[in-house]
């Protein structure tokens, strides 16, 4: 029986989302569409009468300026924000910066697919020569926010997304969840699917699973590969569009309540989703 | 010997400015002009070289969304805020919501200028038939952040305002401070002028004062009132303009180490205090 409600959020377009670059960690700031994506989805929160007592982020600041726009459209704006690199996009590593539809034409859309959606296949690791190495590496968010140096990643697949994302939902936003308070969490397609296939795998176990921190890296989390709700085979098919908030119920153990829903227009979240789909495909025109 | 840099900052003009009437606790949004001047005040902060590490904001969104503007300005969006009601505007009591020019054609420019700058004149309070209570008093805000409801004030002089900003500069900022972070204030008129009135004080003191939490709300703060620095008398001719960065350098132990300095240029800072300070007067032609 659902027993808490949480709103998770895919931010609005970015400027490299409309040249269809990979973004992940390089701080591109939201487009003016993004923009009207983010006050849109305030607007209908609004008119269901949300009412936030908190708000988590990642240190990205799309992530950020998505929900200030979203509690500024719902005169919440006093309401506490809180950011965390554990909230961060994946790290794409090599495929940082380039082209998916490129990557389509000289690897096949299939292989583009696989590191887009697949839950544990790692983009191939960004090196030092790569253009945006230092300006991600050297970012002075990562020293002043407190990331340990050596958990930084330079690759991640869904798994090590899960992974580094687990502590932070264990011990800063479950039990504010927990305590009653009224969450959103504005974060990007891949932390969003990450934590969905987490809370929705939780629906079909009797105890409520705790990943710990400090697991080894590549060690598989034994928990998340005894995925049930959105198998690791499944989470592939699942695509989140921007700028759509997510409505998800959870029951007394932070167990998914039933699947997680798009709030709104349902016509107009195909299409988006539909869009986010395309992004991977070859054009027809170029086939 | 200067050993720590502060940033303060009144926030920018909001509808009621320009209509000249007291704001307060009423939670009107930034105009056009004062988006522009935190904008501005951002540039300015960036050509500086200014990196913050944290924030602090009232819970009133003009100086939430003066900080948000400097920061989207400055591209340091993923820095921390923290808002407290503690650096709230000063409560104007039965005066919020008046135009200042009319109280002066009603009770003398010298009473208003009382009211609005003097260091312990307190404003007539509030009353339940106030057309602006049930707004404040019913504000969500005040409960999630956990402001005792017998703490909330009904009227405040700038005493008031310093003994209840006290204990947050204490516990939260001044230690913020010390570990060498570089800090923002995105605050208002007058709880910048008390926070001002207090560090300055400091400056002649040989023992960093203390202000503590839970004084009585009528008993003079014993230290406040010692002020050499900024005197009781003095405050009443300290205007702040809007918009315009104040650089309090402080020593360690946080007295000020020299009298604040308006950052930008000195000209125009003349002229946005000769606007403040104009707001209280009746116009010469109506005179």
């Amino acid at each position: 029986m659902s027993k808490y409600k949480l709103i998770m959020l895919r931010h609005g377009e970015g400027a490299w989302n409309k040249e269809n670059r990979f973004c992940s960690w390089v701080d591109q700031k939201l487009n003016n569409e993004g923009m009207e994506e983010a006050r849109n989805c305030g607007k209908q929160l609004k008119a269901l009468n949300f009412e936030f007592d908190l708000v988590f982020t990642s240190i990205l600041n799309r992530s950020i300026h998505t929900a200030w726009l979203i509690l500024e459209e719902m005169g919440q704006e006093w309401v506490p924000v809180e950011s965390s690199w554990r909230l961060n996009e994946r790290h794409y590593g090599a495929l940082i910066g380039l082209n998916r539809e490129k990557m389509a034409l000289n690897h096949g859309e299939e292989q583009v697919k696989l590191w887009r959606r697949s839950y544990s296949v790692t983009p191939p690791p960004i090196e030092e020569s790569h253009p945006y190495y230092h300006e991600i590496y050297n970012d002075r968010r990562y020293k002043v926010c407190d990331v340990p140096a050596d958990q930084l990643p330079r690759s991640e697949s869904l798994k090590d997304v899960l992974e580094r994302l687990l502590p932070f939902w264990n011990e800063r936003i479950a039990p504010e969840v927990l305590s009653g308070k009224t969450i959103l969490i504005s974060a990007h397609g891949n932390s969003s699917r990450a934590l969905l296939k987490h809370l929705e795998d939780f629906s079909k176990h009797q105890e409520p699973l705790k990943g710990e921190p400090g697991l080894p890296e590549c060690q598989p989390c034994p928990r998340v590969s005894e995925s049930v709700g959105i198998s690791d085979e499944d989470i592939i098919n699942i695509t989140l569009p921007t700028g759509v908030p997510i409505l998800l119920e959870l029951d007394e153990n932070l167990h998914a309540a039933g699947p997680h829903q798009f709030l709104g227009d349902q016509e107009a979240v195909q299409a988006a989703i539909r869009k986010v789909e395309d992004q991977g495909k070859v054009k027809r025109a170029e086939k």
